[in-house]
C-alpha cells in the first residue's frame, strides 16, 4: 500500500544511506571513489567536460542537452510549454496541438527564452566571505556580501562576456563563480501533442508505471543561422536496460536537506501549510476561470498545470515532513553534529530566524499577477538604477541586465480577462492576509473592494503594451513618479513595504547563511569533503542505476512501452486525460510497439532536473528525465531508492515518434549528428 | 460588468431600504402594514396557517412541501442528493441517473431521512432568561440557559408527542418553543438526472438565466402506508408571472444581519478566509479520489457538490464583507444605535468575544470524517447518558434523541477508501493547525504519520456495521473505556480538548446572546417590533415581485422557459456540464418549448430556502426555490433586490416534465389533489 511507503522508505534510508546512489554531484566535485567502488566507473575529465558542455539550462527553470552539431536542444514538452503557451493563440494551439517545423523557415522564436551552456566553475568562497567584516550586524553584511558578489560577476562577465552568476553553496558554506554562455535565440523545431506528452494528466502525473512523450525539441541559432555546436550528445537507442549505470546532467532547483531540526519544523507547521493553501486557492481560481470557455481554458492551461504539478509536490513533501520518524532521525543526526561542533551556537541562531520569519507570515508588498510583476519591476527599476550596479537589488545588476530586459519587455501575450481574475484575487488575499483596516490595504483599495479595483487597474493600465513598458523604464524615476498608469501607481504605493519585507528577509538569510556556513564545516569534518551541497538550479551531476522496484508486493518493472501506452489508454476507457491523440491512432499499426518508451532509474533528482538528459558510461544519451515517482517526493529532504525513482523518456520512443508517428524522419536524421 | 455589482447592489440598499421587500419573517409576526400597504394583500390567519403546515423542513438541510393529500414532498433535487446518494450502489447510480416508481411498492425508503412539520410558535424569553441569575459569570449562565432549554423541550415533548426546539431568535433577544410533526418513513418517489437537475454544473451554478429542473419528489408514510395529509398546496402553472406578488415559505438556514462591525471584521479578517481555505482544500481532495476511477467519482460526488456549492457562496458572502463601502455602512448604524442605546457596553463585549474567537482558531479537537464522527459521538454518548437529560450536551438530551439516534444508526453506506483519503488528510490538517510538536498531536499519531494512522483505524475499526455501533452504544461508559476499535480510543484522546473548546465557545455563544439581547432591545426602540430576526433554520416567509433585472446594460428576463434549455446546451456545444440527458432530448418535439422553466423573485433568501414552496396570493404553488443568483449572494449580510434575486424552478415545467419526459403521467395526476 502507498500510504505505508513512508516511514519504509524511511527505515530503508537510515539503513543504507552508505550505498544510496545519492548525491546532486558539483561537476567540479565529482564522487570518484564512489563511482569507482561502487560501479567500477572512472570518473574522466574529458568525458565530464564534454558532458558538462552538451547540458544545457532552461533560465525559465528546466533542464535540457544538444543533441545535434546544428543546434537541436532536446527538454521536456512540460519545460517548454511555457514557450509553447506564448507561442499560441486562439486559432493555434501549439501547446495542446503540437507543432513541427518541416523546414528552418518555419522553426518558430521564442519570445523570451534565455538557455545557458556552463562553460566554468570557479571557487571564490574567500573573496566573498573576506568581504564581510566580523562583528558586522547581519544586515549590514547582506549588503556587503550582496556587493561583494556582484563586483566579481560584473568583472567575470566584462572579462569572459559570459553570463557570470555566483551560487551559494551548502546554504552559506561556500561560494562558486559559474560562468554560461548565453542563448537568447532559441527557435520552436518540433512539439508533441498535450495528449501523448501529457498522457494521464493531473491523475498520472508522479505515478509510475507512466506513458508519456514529454519531450520538445528546439533549435538555438547565433547571428539568424543554426549555431553550430561543438559538444552535444550522441545518442544510444539500445541503452537504459534494467541494471544499466546511468548519469543524469542537470539542474535540479532546490532541495533541503542540510535544514537543521527547527527550520524543518517551521516548513512542515508553517511554510508549507500556507504555500499549499495558496496552491488550492490559485489552482481553484484558474479551474474556475477556465470554466468560462474553450478560450479560457486554453489561456489559462500553462498555469494551472504548473500549480497543479507544485500542489502534488509539495502534499509529497509535506508528507515526508509530517513523518514523525524522518524528523526523529534528524533530531539524532542533529545532536551528533552538535557534539562534534561542540557548541550550539549554530542551531540557535537558525531556531531565532524560524521565529522572526513567522513574524513576515502575516506581511505582504506585492502582488502575484503577470501585470502586476511589470509594473513593480519598471518601479524598482527607476529607483535602483540610480545606484552603483554593486549596490542595487540583485537582479538589478549590470551582469543581469540582459537576462531581465527580455523578460520585461517580452511580447509574450497577456489577457485582460486573465489578470483581472488574477489581480482580483490578489488584492482580495491582500487584504485577508493584513486585514481589511491594515492601513495599507485602506489606502492599496482607496474605498473600493477587490474585484472593483481590478476592474480599474486592467482598464487604466498601459502596460500589455511592450513599448509602453519601454517608454516608462526609459523615463527614469520622475517618469515612473509622474506615471498616470494605474498598477505603476499601485506598485509605488506598495514599494516601501515590498523593500522592508525583502530587506529583512535578505537579513534573515543572511543570518542562515553565517550559522550554515559553521554547520556545512562540522559537516565536512564528519564526512569529509566529497559531500554534495543542497540543489541551487546549477548544473549537476547525478548517477543511479536503471531499476525496477517492488509496490504492494508486485514488480513495477523499470520500463513501459510505446504499446503499453495503448493498453494504458484501453484501461482507462479512453477517458480524457487517458486519450491519445489522433496522430498515434493512425500511426499504431506502423509503430514497434515493444520500443521503451519511459523508464526509472535511482538517480537522485529533483524539480528542475526536468529535461535532463540521460546518459549511459559511454555518456551516449540514452533517454531525457521528466518526472519523480510519488515515493521519491519526499527528495527535498531525503534521498530514497527503496521505491523512490527518477522517470524517464527513452530516446527510443522519441526516435520511433518523430518517424513513425509525427512524420518527422528528416529530423530525427538529425539528431546525434 | 459583474465586477461592479457589490458597490451598486450597496447603494441601491442604502437608498431603498426603506420599500425593499426583504425580510425573513416569523410565521407569528407577519409584516401586515407592510404587505397591505405596498403590495395590497391582507394577511388572513386561515391562509398562514395552511401555508405554515404545508411546508415541509428536511432536517438535513433543506425545505419542501406538501403537495397532495396522500403524502407526496416536493424538494430540490439537490435536497434530495444526500438520500439519493446514500440510495445509490455502483450498480445504480440514482444521484446521476434519476429514478422513478411506478408502483408505491417501487418507491424506495430513505435510510436516515426526517422530515418536519411546523405545528405551533409559543415564544417563551422570559422562562428562559428567568434561568439565567444576574451576575453569574457567562460560563455557568450559559449552562443555566442550556438546562432551562432543555426543559421547556423535554416538558413540551412529553406533553404534545411532538419533537421540541427552542430558537434562539435575534441573536439571544427572543426564544420561541417551535412544535414539530416528525415524518421518519421517507420514500423516493421520482427523481430526474442530475444533468437536467444541475444543469449547467458549478459554472452555472448561482448564475442567471438559468434552466435547471432541480427537483426531486418524496412521499412520507406514517405505520407503512402513505401518510394522510391535510394541509397541502395547491398547484397554479400559469402563475410565477412578471410582475406577480409571491410568497417563500420555507427555513432559511443562517444569516448574520445582527452582526457588530467587529464581528463582521472578525467573520472577514479570520473566520471566512480560513473556511475558504478548508473549502478549496477539501474541494480538491475530494477532485483527487475522483480521480482514481468511475466508481471513486460516484462515491464522492455529492460531498463534491457541497463543497463545490458552499465555496462559491463564501466566495460572493466575503467579497460582500470586503467592499469598504458595506462595512462603513454598517460604522454608520452602528453610532447611531449606540446613541439610542446611551452607551457601548454591548458592543464592547462582542470585540471582546471576538478576540477570544481569534485565540481558538488553531485549536482542534475533532477531524472531519463520517467515520470519526460516528466514534466521536459514541464516546460523548456514553458520558453524556450519565447525566440528567438538562445537563447535556444539547444533542445529547432526551428531547432530540429520536432524530439523533437515525442518524448514529444510519445504514446509510461509508466507503473504506474514501474514509482513509478523510481521515489521512484531516490528520495532516490536525497536525498542521495545531503544530507537529504538540503534545496531543504526538499522543494521537503515536509516532505514524497521517496517511499510515488513517489506514490502520480504517482497518482496525468496526463501526462501518450499524450493529457494531448499537452494541457498543448500549455498552454504556466502561464498555466506550474498554473497547480496542482504534476510532473510539482515538476519539477518546480527542475528548477532552473537544469538551474544553465547546465549553469555551458555548461560553462565548452566551456573553454574545447577552450582547446581542441588549443590541436587540435597542433595535425595536429604533425600528419597532416588527423587525425580523437573523435567519435560524426555522420556517420564515419572504415576500417579492417576479422580476428580472438590468445586467451590462441588459435586460435579463424573469423567466427561462424549457426550449431555452436545448438552446444554452448548443450555446455550450453540448459539452459536460452542458448537456442535457437522454430523456430530454427523447422528448424535445413533445415539449412544449414556451412552458417556463426557471424564474426569479425579490423574495429574501438564503441557503437552507432550497426546495421552499412559492405561492402566489392565493396561497397556490406556483414553483419551487433552488438558488439565488450570485448578486444575492451577500444576504448574509444585506438583502438587495437591485440585482440580487431569489431563482426558483416553475411548477409548470416539473408537470410538464412529469408527463412528456419521464412518463410519469401517473405521479403528474396526483399532484394538487
Amino acid at each position: 500500500m502507498k500510504i505505508m511507503v513512508l516511514s519504509a522508505c524511511l527505515q530503508a534510508m537510515l539503513v543504507t544511506s552508505v550505498i544510496a546512489d545519492e548525491g546532486m554531484w558539483l561537476f567540479n566535485s565529482l564522487p570518484e571513489s564512489q563511482l569507482k567502488d561502487k560501479h567500477k566507473f572512472d570518473v574522466d575529465e574529458e568525458w565530464t567536460k564534454h558532458l558538462m558542455m552538451s547540458s544545457v539550462r532552461f533560465n525559465s527553470g528546466g533542464s535540457a542537452s544538444f543533441i545535434s552539431s546544428n543546434g537541436l536542444v532536446l527538454t521536456n514538452h512540460h519545460v517548454a510549454s511555457d514557450t509553447l503557451y506564448k507561442l499560441s493563440t486562439p486559432e493555434r494551439n501549439i501547446n495542446s496541438d503540437g507543432y513541427y517545423a518541416k523546414t528552418e523557415a518555419d522553426e518558430l522564436k521564442a519570445p523570451d527564452l534565455e538557455l545557458n551552456q556552463l562553460v566554468s566553475i570557479e571557487d571564490v568562497t574567500e573573496q566573498v566571505n573576506a568581504s564581510v567584516k566580523a562583528g558586522v550586524v547581519a544586515s549590514d553584511a547582506a549588503k556587503a556580501r550582496r556587493a561583494a558578489i556582484a563586483g566579481i560577476e560584473q568583472q567575470s562577465k566584462e572579462k569572459t562576456g559570459l553570463r557570470s552568476d555566483v551560487v551559494t553553496l551548502y546554504g552559506g558554506g561556500r561560494y562558486h563563480l559559474y560562468c554560461y554562455k548565453q542563448y537568447t535565440d532559441v527557435r520552436l523545431v518540433w512539439a508533441p501533442e498535450a495528449a501523448t506528452a501529457f498522457f494521464g494528466g493531473d491523475a498520472d502525473n508522479f505515478e509510475y508505471p507512466r506513458f508519456c512523450l514529454d519531450v520538445t525539441i528546439f533549435r538555438v541559432y547565433e547571428n539568424d543561422k543554426p549555431a553550430k555546436i561543438e559538444n552535444f550528445l550522441a545518442v544510444n537507442a539500445n541503452g537504459g536496460k534494467d541494471g544499466d549505470l546511468v548519469f543524469v546532467s542537470g539542474n535540479p532547483g532546490r532541495t533541503q536537506r542540510i535544514l537543521t531540526p527547527d527550520a524543518l519544523t517551521y516548513q512542515r507547521d508553517y511554510r508549507m501549510p500556507r504555500t499549499l493553501d495558496l496552491l488550492r486557492r490559485k489552482e481553484n481560481l484558474m479551474q474556475q476561470y477556465a470554466l468560462g470557455g474553450a478560450e479560457q481554458a486554453r489561456r489559462g492551461q500553462d498555469e494551472l498545470f504548473g500549480i497543479q504539478n507544485s500542489r502534488k509536490a509539495y502534499m509529497g513533501m509535506l508528507a515526508g515532513l509530517q513523518d514523525p520518524a524522518f524528523m526523529a532521525n534528524k533530531r539524532t543526526l542533529e545532536k551528533k553534529m552538535q557534539e562534534k561542533a561542540g557548541n550550539t551556537e549554530a542551531w540557535k541562531m537558525i531556531a531565532e530566524v524560524q521565529l522572526e520569519r513567522m513574524k513576515l507570515l502575516n506581511r505582504e508588498g506585492t502582488l502575484r499577477s503577470h501585470l502586476y510583476a511589470i509594473a513593480e519591476d519598471l518601479v524598482l527599476m527607476a529607483a535602483e538604477d540610480k545606484k552603483p550596479s554593486a549596490e542595487r537589488l540583485r537582479e538589478f545588476g549590470d551582469a543581469g541586465r540582459e537576462s531581465f530586459e527580455q523578460e520585461l519587455f517580452s511580447p509574450a501575450p497577456l489577457y485582460d480577462d486573465l489578470e483581472r481574475v488574477m489581480l482580483a484575487d490578489e488584492l482580495s488575499r491582500f487584504m485577508e492576509k493584513r486585514g481589511g483596516d491594515d492601513e495599507l490595504v485602506q489606502k492599496v483599495l482607496g474605498g473600493r473592494g477587490p474585484r472593483e479595483l481590478a476592474a480599474i487597474l486592467v482598464e487604466g493600465t498601459t502596460l500589455f503594451e511592450v513599448d509602453a513598458r519601454k517608454k516608462l523604464a526609459a523615463s527614469g524615476l520622475d517618469g515612473i513618479a509622474a506615471s498616470k498608469d494605474p498598477l505603476i501607481q499601485l506598485a509605488r504605493t506598495l514599494e516601501p513595504e515590498y523593500r522592508a519585507l525583502r530587506e529583512r528577509t535578505e537579513e534573515l538569510d543572511e543570518r542562515e547563511r553565517q550559522a550554515y556556513s559553521k554547520i556545512t564545516d562540522v559537516k565536512f569534518q564528519l564526512e569529509g569533503e566529497s559531500t554534495y551541497p543542497d540543489a541551487t538550479f546549477t548544473l549537476r551531476l547525478a548517477f543511479g542505476l536503471v531499476k525496477g522496484y517492488k509496490e504492494d508486493g508486485a514488480d513495477v518493472p523499470a520500463q513501459t512501452t510505446m504499446g503499453g501506452a495503448f493498453e494504458h489508454e484501453k484501461q482507462h476507457a479512453s477517458k480524457d486525460p487517458w486519450l491519445l491523440p489522433k496522430s498515434w491512432h493512425d500511426a499504431k499499426t506502423s509503430i514497434t510497439s515493444t520500443t521503451p518508451l519511459n523508464f526509472v532509474c535511482t538517480a537522485d533528482i529533483i524539480g528542475g532536473n526536468s529535461g535532463s538528459p540521460i546518459v549511459d558510461r559511454s555518456g551516449k544519451l540514452v533517454g531525457v528525465i521528466f518526472d519523480g515517482n510519488i515515493q521519491s517526493l519526499t527528495a527535498d529532504f531525503y534521498h530514497s531508492e527503496d521505491q523512490g525513482r527518477a522517470v524517464g523518456v527513452h530516446i527510443a520512443a522519441v526516435l520511433e515518434a518523430l518517424e513513425k508517428v509525427y512524420g518527422a524522419g528528416e529530423l530525427k536524421m538529425q539528431i546525434g549528428k
